[in-house]
C-alpha cells in the first residue's frame, strides 16, 4: 500500500513540535502568529500542563496569539517588562537558502519583528513550499506596512522605486474590498515578484526603512537562526551558523 | 516714547507674510500646521480672494490645516493627486545655525515631513526665540512618533540609545493625562536635551529610522532652504545655498 502523503496541516506541526524541543524550562519566549506557530503555542500549552516544562514566560505577536496562549495557561509578559527574550518561534512566508525570510502575509509584521529582534535565538517553522530561490520567488506578497495617511502616494512611490523593479505593488483589501488595516491601524501594501526575484533585498530593506510613511516592512533579513523544514521526506534543520561555515565565514 | 514690542504673535504673522511672497500663481504647496503656519494659510486665502494670486492647488499636512484651508476656499488636493509641490510653507520648533530643524511639538510630523519632502522648495517660518546652536538646545522637546504596541519599550530603548545620549525620553500626554494619539493612531516619545545638544543628528536620524516601532522622528535635516525669522528688529532670511557657498560647498 502507498504511504499516505501528510497533509500540510500535519507537515506544519511536525515542524512546530520540532522547533519546541529547543524550549527549555525557565526560558523567556517570544510567540509567532500563523496557522504554523499555533502548533508551537499549542504543543508548548500542553508541555506547561503536563509538567516536561517549567518557568516559561511568553511575549505574544499578535492578539491571536496572546488569545490563544492565555487560554492555554501559558504566562504572558509585554515586551517591556521582558525585553530580553531568549528564543522565538514563528513560521514564514518565504525561507531564501542563507535563511533570510519573508514575513507578514498574516498581518503581524511590525510585531513580529519587534519581539524577534529582541530574542537571542529565533527558530522559524515552515513547510516546504515556503522554500525559494530568491526573496520573491514565491511570487506572493512581501508585504510593506504603512500609514493610512499618504498610502496611496507611498503606492505609486513603492511601485516606482528602483529597489522593488520587476514587482508590482497593490493595496492589501479584507473579503469586503475595504482596505486591510493592522493592529496598528495601518494599512498594508503587498509587493509581488512576478517574474524575478528581488535584487538586493539588504538595499530594499534600508530604502523601505527611511521611507516616510512605511512603517515596517516584511523582509526579516539575518534575523533566523534556525529553520526547521517538514516535507514528505521528513522534517530537516538547517542552522545559519552552519551556512556561514560552508562559505567560510563562520564566527570563531 | 519706546516702540511698542511687538507681541509673539505679530512676529509669527510678520515671518508668514514673507514667506507668502515666495508663493506665485500656478504653484502646487504644500500648507503646514501650527499657529505659525496658520498665519500663512490665512494669508494665501486673502491672496486669492482678492486675485492677487490664482490658479493655487494645496496639500494641507493635518486635518486642522484642512479644515482651515478649505473654510477659505483654497482648493485642495492629496499628495497621490499632486505628488509634485512647488512650494511648501511651515514653522519649525527649533532651528539650528544650518538651517536643520527639528518639528513635530504640534504632532504632525509624520504627514508634514512627507508633504516637505515631496516639495521643491521648502520655506520655514520662526520667531527668533526658535533658534538654537545645535539640535536640542530649546530644552524643550524632540518628538519620536511610535506605535502603540511596544510604545514602553521603546521608550527605554530610546532612553538608553547612544545617540541621544544627554537627553530624557518621555510619553508625550494629554491634558487629561492620557497618552497624546497623533492623526495615525500611533503615541509620541518626547526626547529633552537638558544639558546638551544632539551630538550628530543624521546619526541619530538614521537609527531612529531603522528601529522598528518608530514610525517617524522630528528631525528634518538637509529639508528646509529658507528660514525667515522674525524678531524684534524686522524680518531676516537666511538661505541655505548662501550658507553652503559661504562654506565653500555650494553648488555650481
Amino acid at each position: 500500500m502507498p504511504v499516505r502523503a501528510l497533509s500540510q496541516d500535519e507537515l506544519k506541526k511536525q515542524a512546530a513540535w520540532k522547533a519546541v524541543e529547543y524550549v527549555k524550562s525557565g526560558m523567556r519566549l517570544g510567540l509567532g502568529t500563523g496557522s504554523t506557530a499555533a502548533f508551537a503555542v499549542e504543543r508548548i500549552g500542553s508541555l506547561l500542563k503536563d509538567g516536561t516544562l517549567k518557568d516559561l514566560v511568553a511575549v505574544p505577536t499578535s492578539i491571536r496569539t496572546y488569545e490563544q496562549a492565555k487560554s492555554l495557561g501559558i504566562p504572558l509578559a509585554t515586551l517591556a517588562e521582558q525585553p530580553e527574550l531568549d528564543l522565538a518561534i514563528d513560521g514564514a512566508d518565504e525561507v531564501d537558502p542563507m535563511l533570510n525570510v519573508v514575513k507578514g502575509r498574516g498581518g503581524a509584521l511590525l510585531r513580529e519583528k519587534m519581539v524577534e529582534l529582541a530574542s537571542d535565538k529565533f527558530v522559524c517553522i515552515v513547510d516546504d513550499t515556503k522554500l525559494v530561490e530568491g526573496i520573491g520567488g514565491s511570487k506572493d506578497a512581501m508585504p510593506i506596512e504603512v500609514t493610512q495617511f499618504g498610502w496611496d502616494y507611498n503606492l505609486k512611490r513603492l511601485q516606482n522605486l528602483p529597489e522593488l523593479e520587476g514587482s508590482t505593488a497593490k493595496l492589501r483589501r479584507d473579503k469586503n474590498g475595504e482596505p486591510y488595516v493592522t493592529d496598528n491601524s495601518n494599512y498594508i501594501i503587498d509587493c509581488y515578484f512576478e517574474n524575478s526575484f528581488i535584487k538586493d533585498a539588504q538595499k530594499a530593506a534600508d530604502v523601505l526603512s527611511q521611507m516616510v510613511g512605511v512603517v515596517e516592512h516584511g523582509l526579516f533579513l539575518n534575523m533566523v537562526n534556525v529553520v526547521i523544514i517538514a516535507g514528505s521526506n521528513g522534517v530537516e534543520v538547517k542552522e545559519k551558523q552552519d551556512l556561514l561555515s560552508q562559505q567560510g565565514m563562520g564566527q570563531a
